[in-house]
């Protein structure tokens, strides 16, 4: 045709941003945005002998423990090598349990190699793993291995079960409501995906509480225009550090079942609990204490992974999800989904398996395991005290208590100036705080605005990962900046 | 409304086969489908002592190398054992050039870990690696780092890409163009995307070969209700192991360039070339070579994996893309793209730093590793060879040259009968077939019908990659059953 002709002489790409998948273009994801981009530039500047008022970059935009010095748990690292490496079965090195762990794993892989494909679904004795490990987490819930599906990362479990509940069009079109502020995976997949993302905001004054007649508004105003079937809960929560109490769940899940949600329960965070009175609680286990009526009608996903808790082991994208009263037919479209992709990471698998099933009083790894982890969750847990304790000592810095997870996301009052001329820019406020902060200070944080936060406010997300004596330079260095920051712009 | 409290009062389930993501209905994959579902049940059932007239289940369904009892290549082992755990660094066991490349990947992880998060697009040294290795096996063709992302085997590279690609709606939708028989990733890919598949076919008596009149006819077919806008080639091919010469990759640039068609190389089995007078050309040195005219504006995107060749790691998910001629706006959407899943799993970017910077005359490892890679390429040499020979031994079964990849895929002629009682069953024919020598025999192989194949043929893949010996008792079972199959239908 003429038009196609003269697309041709203008030697226009195939692909360009106006003919690409449009969904993409909405999709974001601040936790790896310009921020961190930027962080990477400055520092190949700074190796190039670029003259900056500070010495290297801190990075605590994002959960990545290893990353900031965290060492790897050693019985997950001699097994993997193990799996690895068969041949040094025959190592004195070894502990005899680690042995034992590798052998187990190589015995359920095809030609006893972690590079064969497992099942799709993941190895089943990982799997096994798994679910007695969810069986002990939860005070003897019973937990069914046909219902676990191992996973690339919590992220791909997630993203696989949005894909899922994804129907319609216009009005008819599948709405999930996820929290606000939200880790901004969920956004991401949402916008990919073309459905409609429904936002609930949690209550900055009530610690990031979640309330139900919150839940109900945004219901409310969704029905109109999408059908919301989705309820996504982070618990404890990212950005925002809060661990949900046993209450608040059961209200969530009451909440559910009348208005016919599907629950996605995101609960990877859930050995990262730190202030005292809280305690993490599953979706899974409140559901089935709350009796039959609810146990057996109520569609619930939790997810797990290897990246967060004790463990830190990001690179290696293991994870697993549960599914609670999936429709058997929507299960089977499930596997034959998953089965596209061919299996998840064996190593992913495999510390998966460790991970759930660690080493037992009695066995020779145990000391050792016990008191790594122990001192990882002890030092998360002073450093969430002190984040929060040195961030509140700066007037227009306002932080709730860092409950759980790895984060804290503080009020920063910014000056109207700062305001105009961020907006001058084009910049989200908070983009323009953290921006200059990297600039001045070398330190890594997100802004709010990448996550959402009710308008008019301005926040950011700050890992509590550095270690010890590098979060206080750090902290000082982020209240020296904000006060001179409001100087500048009062 | 009356509609939502009867829906309720009905205790449906929000996520119903009715409410699900239609286009994942829609899905299929056949190498992991019902046949492969059958031979797992068997196989507990054969452990349980059900009596069967078989002993064990031969899976030749998958391209899974250890799986089927290849070892993994040691240096890679060695060398992903130090990375797993570093403290055998100290160990005299391990060579010195083993401790260089951990050491050297190690360097690039946050904190020294590969249980760290990377870049999205993979670690840098590792994208100059596969860099380098481009440029070597193209003769000299430049290979910029930044047009390599790294990703979760091919799968994830050629979904990734396929995703950027889907656009408009009706007859506006992105169609591509994918040979038949294909790899089934493809026809799932596009099925859960929505875009249209258009299919060219292999000409089977000229040794599964690409006839451009036919991708002018499939194009042709397509343009009034889609937009072509895509052209799939996979090279070695899968599931029909043909190799395609110089002259032949050379009319397919044309044939995009002159139809402004994206181009996208699955180049999985670069290193699996057998037959003699064939060569791997991969689609980039062709290109390139054929001038600027093409160089400067064919867009291309090419894949590789851990998973095949010589490695067979299918279990590290390893694998990366080249993009060649990719508009800058799109390659920023698709970092940003990538970043949302954060990055992959560090073990398989490390097994890709090492395959494409295996170990070099001089140094400890290479004598090994270049012994172990040949003895396994004359080892899959020789079974494409036996498995031709004796299948064409076969009345009714007819087999092309098994030039390159890890498949055989012959056609096989089934009595009318045959094929009217799987008709009446509701099962493609070759399904029929195949399931029936599965319960009698225990070898499982994937009907052509999960590939796609002519109208009226029939054909079924079965890999090479069983050991000889195994392999010798396979085909002279396929051979018997195939002569009873068809004497008790005839």
């Amino acid at each position: 045709s003429a038009l196609r002709n003269e697309a041709l002489s203008r030697r226009q790409k195939v692909l360009t941003i106006d003919t690409m998948n449009a969904n993409i273009k909405k999709v974001e994801y601040a936790v790896r945005g310009p921020i961190v981009q930027r962080a990477v530039q400055i520092e190949k500047e700074l190796k190039e002998g670029v003259k900056k008022p500070f010495n290297e970059v801190i990075k605590a935009n994002i959960g990545d423990a290893h990353a900031m010095g965290q060492r790897p748990v050693t019985f997950f690292r001699q097994v993997l090598a193990l799996c690895s490496y068969p041949e040094l079965l025959d190592d004195d090195k070894f502990p005899e349990d680690t042995k034992y762990r590798a052998q187990r794993i190589l015995k359920a892989c095809g030609g006893s190699s972690i590079g064969a494909y497992t099942a799709s679904q993941g190895i089943e004795c990982v799997r096994q793993d798994v679910s007695r490990y969810i069986e002990r987490r939860d005070g003897g819930v019973p937990c069914d291995p046909d219902n676990i599906y191992l996973t690339t990362g919590a992220s791909d479990g997630i993203v696989t079960m949005l894909k899922l509940l994804t129907a319609g069009e216009g009005r008819t079109r599948t709405g999930v409501m996820i929290p606000i502020p939200q880790y901004p995976l969920y956004s991401a997949a949402i916008a990919e995906l073309g459905a409609v993302q429904l936002n609930y905001y949690l209550d900055e004054d009530k610690c990031w509480g979640l309330d139900i007649s919150e839940l109900q508004r945004s219901l409310q105003a969704a029905s109109k225009h999408c059908n919301p079937r989705v309820l996504c809960i982070i618990n404890p929560g990212n950005p925002t550090g809060q661990v949900q109490s046993r209450e608040r769940i059961e209200d969530v899940i009451r909440f559910a079942a009348k208005e016919r949600l599907f629950l996605m329960a995101d609960e990877v965070y859930q050995d990262n609990v730190y202030a005292e009175g809280c305690k993490f609680y599953s979706f899974k286990k409140v559901l089935y204490e709350m009796g039959p009526e609810y146990f057996n009608t109520v569609e619930l996903a939790s997810f797990h992974s290897t990246s967060k808790c004790y463990m830190g082991e990001c690179g290696m994208r293991g994870g697993y999800m549960e599914v609670i009263n999936m429709d058997s037919e929507v299960k089977a479209q499930l596997t034959k989904l998953v089965s596209v992709r061919l299996c998840p990471p064996v190593p992913g698998q495999a510390l998966m398996a460790l991970v759930t099933n660690s080493p037992q009083p009695g066995e020779p790894s145990h000391a050792q395991f016990l008191k790594e982890r122990t001192a990882t969750l002890g030092d998360l847990a002073q450093k969430a005290k002190l984040t929060e304790e040195i961030l509140n000592t700066v007037p227009g810095i306002r932080c709730n208590p860092v409950q759980g997870a790895m984060y804290s996301f503080p009020q920063i009052t910014l000056p109207e100036r700062a305001i105009r001329e961020a907006k001058e820019k084009g910049q989200a406020p908070d983009m323009f705080y953290c921006m200059k902060l990297l600039e001045e200070t070398g330190i890594c944080l997100v802004p709010g605005s990448g996550f959402g936060q009710k308008e008019g406010t301005y926040h950011f997300r700050m890992t509590i990962l550095p270690p010890a004596d590098k979060l206080k330079i750090l902290l000082s260095k982020v209240k020296e900046f904000h006060q001179r920051f409001t100087k500048c712009y009062s």
